[in-house]
């Protein structure tokens, strides 16, 4: 765990969060800027700092995240959805601790 | 491999494509329609219709073409970058066939 991070403290029940899974290697909540009607974010309970900062030894976890996705879409009411990582200030990434964006649902997915 | 499967014609050189990696799992190629300056996608060789229809034996392969973005991003010269997977039709997605989205540079990357 890290100290300073927001998602850290989401994971040890520091932090309130509207969590749409949980289990013993990941957390999965709601996020609170939501770009879609539904829009959630897996989240490794490890702290690991970005995709770049991924190690061959989360390879199994890192598959495992992109399995639950369309789980927890198809709970969520999606049909289809779209799955994005941010890596990087120049990729966007706003919390430095890896999240994979789920989010879908409406008619105006942005293209992009 | 589907023999109406654009992405299966890449991998198997029928169509030609701008290849930034390939190995006995996956290819990884460019974008024909770039949405940022570096657009590639990771495809897995195998035809899996989308990430909806991954399973549980493609857990290590998903994790897999997740560490090799942070790679090949940084070997297109990307500091940061976007990691990006549309499922179904409702999730954006255009080729039935798994492909991860690797894109990012220049200063407009769009928000979502």
């Amino acid at each position: 765990m890290s100290t300073d991070c927001i998602f850290c403290k989401i994971v040890a029940g520091e932090i309130p969060a509207t969590k749409v899974y949980e289990d013993e290697d990941v957390i999965a909540f709601n996020d609170i800027h939501p770009i879609a009607p539904v829009h959630f974010m897996i989240v490794p309970k490890e702290h690991i700092e970005s995709l770049a900062s991924a190690e061959e030894k989360h390879q199994a976890l890192l598959g495992k995240i992109l399995l639950l996705a369309p789980k927890l879409a198809k709970q969520q009411g999606l049909k289809g959805f779209r799955t994005m990582i941010n890596t990087g200030r120049e990729g966007g990434q706003e919390v430095f601790h890896l999240h994979v964006h789920v989010f879908g649902g409406g008619a105006s997915l942005p293209k992009t």
